[in-house]
């Protein structure tokens, strides 16, 4: 049975980011109060894939206990995730713009989050897979050298704001993960190149051998040695809310990956397929709502439209 | 003999658009005169499918006569380009900004084009395929309303331009098509829709059945029916010179339908990928000197990079 179970820890996905409560406004609604955090979205999308998730965060004890016993039905041993007595929960409130491409913070509250210091359970050690969520660098940093193995794959997400203010630790943490998940303008503004491609180089020059550039309404890129990937978004009629659609592409792929266990590129280019459709989703209700009640049937058919809608015939001489 | 000829017409991709002189300033350099106009760039693009195209278009004295025997040499019947004794010829200048996708419009001077007005000669009145390049819609009717035989595709590009000053005679010439190009923005503000989805569903109920969106760098969308083909774009390490890109993916659309002649679904996706491997080698020049010296085997080549830059491979159970 205990040979069982650190076979069990071997498979694990850790997951380490924020929990927290947002409100969000909308050109299609408000709400002003629902679960958010990277890794929360993560957990909530990776679940779909493995179930044998283990999540490290900081909550105040004003955290919904539903919600904890949800990530646990899911397959999350949150064994790692610090109540604070007297604290409350991470809160962020943003309003979106009618083209939901640009948004306005209207509070960060951090809380709990102020005094987040991560320390990974023993059981957390020998996960084999690690995704940092956007969190400070040298959290991030903190987080691989408490592993015991070198997981088999350390994806990390970051921001503009440690760009900004933590460039350093973010370099120094760039150097021990093997894969960087950006969107168009922070790849651009860690390497001051406005061409991708040229970006795409120096971000791997600075560690990471594989690279997601996240492009929103415009897909996605995978970069790895001189291949590079395009995957494509669903072109969609509405998106209710964008909120955490970057966190949910993050969960899946890893989720696909962990699952899987093929660290291919072409099985890379799956996870992204997949990903991609998890965060389609993700944008279709307020919050990880439409996470919840999403079955696997719906997601083979939603990966079945990605397929077609890049698919075509050109048969070269 | 003249059976032949009149077969040959009827083979034909009449192309109606500017022939102009361009001044271009982009972050990598500067060049002061150099062949331009939406006709123009059409022709040197679709020159590399069809021998067979014929143009219609007006210039001044002062335009360069190696450029219309250029013109000639791919197989262009210049019959229909008019030239306007003592008038100059069309020019436009514009600078780049560093990120390529914003331009400054420096002049604009009409000359010759002021007083456009397209007769098309009898031989090219039975044209199987029609590109009506972006120029007043009300000329864009008339040109249609010469045709002695509808054309099996009339396809037009529009802009911003004409929906704020001709938006009446715009929804007329739309009423006539099947195929209109335009870019995101342009989409949007035709239909007051920011979804790109809804903004397609308005554009084909005002008459055009097929539409393309550009997006430049981040491909294309062509609608038609429920189905949606998302074309990447490439990842470029640098664009030296954006101009003329969307006249060129134009143009290798239409060469590539009206070489194959087959108007399906499929074959139009694969007509997008043509378009966009040459507006990818556009850029790579100031003005159309990248598709002057463009061989076949460069072209196919592309096409191959197009094909694994979106392929993945998913089974679904």
């Amino acid at each position: 049975m205990q040979y069982l179970q650190k076979i069990n820890y071997k498979m694990s996905l850790l997951v380490v980011g924020t929990v927290a409560f947002d409100a969000i406004e909308t050109p299609f609604g408000k709400i002003d109060k629902i679960t958010g955090g990277s890794g929360n979205y993560i957990c909530h999308s990776a679940g779909h894939f493995v179930h044998n998730m283990q999540l490290v965060s900081v909550i105040g004890d004003d955290y919904d206990q539903d919600e904890l016993n949800y990530l646990k039905s899911i397959g999350t041993d949150i064994d790692g995730v610090k109540v604070l007595n007297g604290e409350k929960s991470f809160f962020w409130s943003g309003r979106y713009h009618m083209d939901l491409n640009r948004r306005d913070t209207l509070a960060t509250e951090l809380n709990a989050l102020a005094s987040f210091d991560p320390v990974l359970p023993d059981s957390f050690k020998n996960a084999e897979f690690l995704i940092l969520g956007n969190i400070d660098p040298a959290l991030q940093a903190k987080v691989i050298s408490q592993m015991q193995e070198r997981p088999k794959l350390i994806a990390m997400d970051t921001m503009n704001f440690w760009m900004d203010i933590a460039l350093e630790p973010l370099k120094n943490v760039l150097k021990m993960v093997d894969l960087l998940v950006v969107n168009e303008e922070e790849a651009r503004q860690l390497t001051n190149e406005y061409s991708l491609v040229k970006a795409a180089t120096k971000i791997r020059e600075m560690g990471p051998k594989f690279l997601i550039i996240k492009k929103g309404e415009h897909g996605a890129l995978l970069f790895h040695g001189n291949r590079v990937f395009f995957a494509p978004a669903l072109p969609l009629e509405d998106v209710f809310d964008p909120t955490g659609a970057g966190d949910t592409f993050a969960g899946g792929f890893m989720g696909y990956l962990a699952k899987t266990k093929d660290l291919s590129f072409e099985n890379m280019k799956r996870a992204v397929i997949y990903g991609s459709a998890m965060a389609s989703f993700c944008v279709e209700k307020f919050g990880p709502q439409r996470l919840k009640e999403l079955t696997e049937a719906e997601i083979e058919e939603r990966v079945q439209i990605f397929i077609e809608l890049v698919d075509f015939d050109i048969i070269l001489k």
